[in-house]
């Protein structure tokens, strides 16, 4: 094998470690990166680290620890450029200079504005040799949350559809219990283990009363926010009621906000955050809602329903992805999952990107990008 | 491996082979059954034969006339029973008997009320060892639709869904082409070469004034079957006015039969074919429009739309089997491809049986029975 292509074959090999690293942050490190870092000397693995948990310290440090002798001369890879400026830890790249690292290979460039470009050239003006780009799709696909969150300042967002053939999520009288596998339901809950928050209108909370936590998998549960902008949802409700409310966050209208303050005294009371957004004719503004949800931390929100909101969060362009659960049955009468979305004609169908699909017990999951 | 077992084995291998050849029929024997035929003498096939053609020989007296040696003392093995009835061609159970056949394996006895049992119970009697029953699912499988015309007297109906991931089959305008991939388009054709015929209801013959006729795919045209109960169809339309009229079949209204001769007349003067059924409110009675397709040889029908016509077949319980091709698109706004099915709650949801999953590009096909 030529010497260029066996270095080429070397850095994905490892650069693929370093995801599979970075992978374990899943669900703990937001709304910062997952990354995961691997030192490499004399073509063996002497060191490897990740981020583990928002605010402790970031994977270059861990791996440059856990390195079983000197890291001097030897590469490092890592799946996002370094950090330069000092957040919750001290500069990842100040490090790396100090440790006389002799090459860093990187799978992208941060697009955090206050690294972006800037760790990489700090390392280059160390005399370290930089090569970036490294299986860059992956790694840009590992973060999207993180991409969408620190370059549009509001989160990624998925919509969770579970419906049947014919596009409808439940009954005529609403109710929804189980179109879909119990194998989709655990993947659903893995979901909820990866997102930040969940999120759903009023009336899939009155209707299904859920407790959007994570049982069925291991893992952390979400946030779990719910759109009610006449703030008349009942107190009882499990998100406002079980022991984890101070992980609920009611969007409410201002003109709600306002009037209903006994309201939102009870729910503070209770835990649970209320913050207003802007609305009108009752819908809530959804990109002032993902604002919120963002200044509160929120880097991605999977979104459970109902139907009216998956409509609204694709008529708005504000979807990213979907995750499409189409389970073996037919209601013909009932609430459809996507309605109006301001589509006319054939030419204009909303195409998704990036398809992958997936079968859970006899259900299909269509996954794709909007 | 014990005797038993042994000779277990080898009818299920002789059979699967009988069933191969079967297929080599399909969409040519209907409303015969596809049967293919295997000779066997020493563990070593002598001949093999298949129903080709509806009015030709049968699968057992091809194999018999194909044998390389004599057939006295042989095994034949056949994936249905053989008919004892004069047909088109004199009964194979006497060709059987005269051939000195020592024993008989078969996939499934033959439903239909003139053979079975019937065809066994002579074997036997003349002292041939028989054996029923060997890869008897898939023999049953593969002649569904022969099964149900026999016994029912009315075709096995299939219906053929091209929609959106939101269940929509057109936009609001009707406009449809094209939802689905071409590799769909491929088997939607490879489909209709298999079907004895196509059915449509009056609005997609306007809108979509589709061909029906198999064109991607090497194989026999179906019947084109337009159900037009106010008979007002233009005679422009392809299925009126192209070479394959003779093919064309329209169910029309008894009221609207007898009103508007001139129209009948004039389709018939084009070579189609015009019968009237029963309707009820505009709507055409579904029974009595299966009926009339079974008295003119029509086994299988696969409906191709649109909408209102899936759902009249799944409301009245007259849908066999469907074939639900799903494009990873959304529409939101558009012609639903299933409408009120009298479904009021979620405990009586429509479940698929035997499902299968296929990706064809980039669609989703999800095949099932009702």
């Amino acid at each position: 094998m030529p010497a260029d292509i066996e270095v080429e074959k070397k850095d994905e090999f490892y650069l693929a470690r370093c995801l599979q690293l970075a992978l374990k942050g899943k669900g703990y490190v937001s709304p910062n990166p997952m990354v995961g870092c691997v030192i490499v000397k004399d073509n063996k693995i002497i060191g490897e680290g990740y981020h583990a948990k928002y605010g402790e310290e970031h994977a270059e440090a861990n791996a440059i620890k856990n390195a079983s002798e000197s890291v001097e001369g030897a590469t490092l890879y890592v799946n996002l450029e370094p950090c330069v400026h000092y957040g919750k830890t001290p500069p990842c790249v100040d490090l790396i200079i100090k440790s006389k690292i002799k090459r860093v290979v990187i799978g992208t460039i941060d697009p955090n504005p206050l690294v972006n470009g800037k760790g990489i050239e700090k390392l280059k003006q160390a005399g370290i040799e930089v090569k970036v780009g490294v299986l860059e799709r992956e790694s840009k696909k590992l973060n999207e949350a993180f991409f969408k969150f620190i370059t549009q300042k509001i989160p990624f967002v998925a919509l969770k559809i579970a419906q049947t053939i014919d596009a409808k999520i439940a009954d005529a009288e609403g109710n929804s219990k189980w179109i879909t596998s119990e194998q989709s339901l655990h993947y659903v809950h893995q979901l909820r283990s990866e997102y930040d928050a969940v999120l759903i209108g009023s009336r899939t909370a009155k209707l299904d009363n859920p407790n959007l936590t994570v049982r069925l998998v291991e893992g952390r549960n979400p946030f779990r926010v719910i759109l009610d902008s006449a703030l008349s949802l009942p107190l009882e409700l499990n998100v406002f009621s079980d022991k984890f409310t101070d992980k609920t966050i009611v969007l409410t209208s201002a003109g709600s906000f306002k009037s209903k303050k006994e309201k939102v005294e009870k729910l503070n009371s209770l835990g649970v955050k209320v913050i207003p957004v802007k609305s009108r004719r009752r819908k809530l503004d959804l990109r002032e809602v993902l604002e919120k949800l963002a200044e509160n931390g929120i880097a991605s929100v999977l979104v459970e329903g109902g139907g009216k909101v998956f409509t609204e969060f694709i008529k708005h362009k504000l979807a990213d992805k979907v995750y499409i659960f189409i389970a073996p049955k037919i209601l013909g009468k009932g609430i459809p999952s996507i309605s109006d979305i301001g589509i006319k004609s054939i030419g204009d169908i909303l195409t998704l990107k990036e398809i992958s699909i997936q079968n859970f017990g006899e259900d299909v999951l269509i996954t794709g990008y909007l």
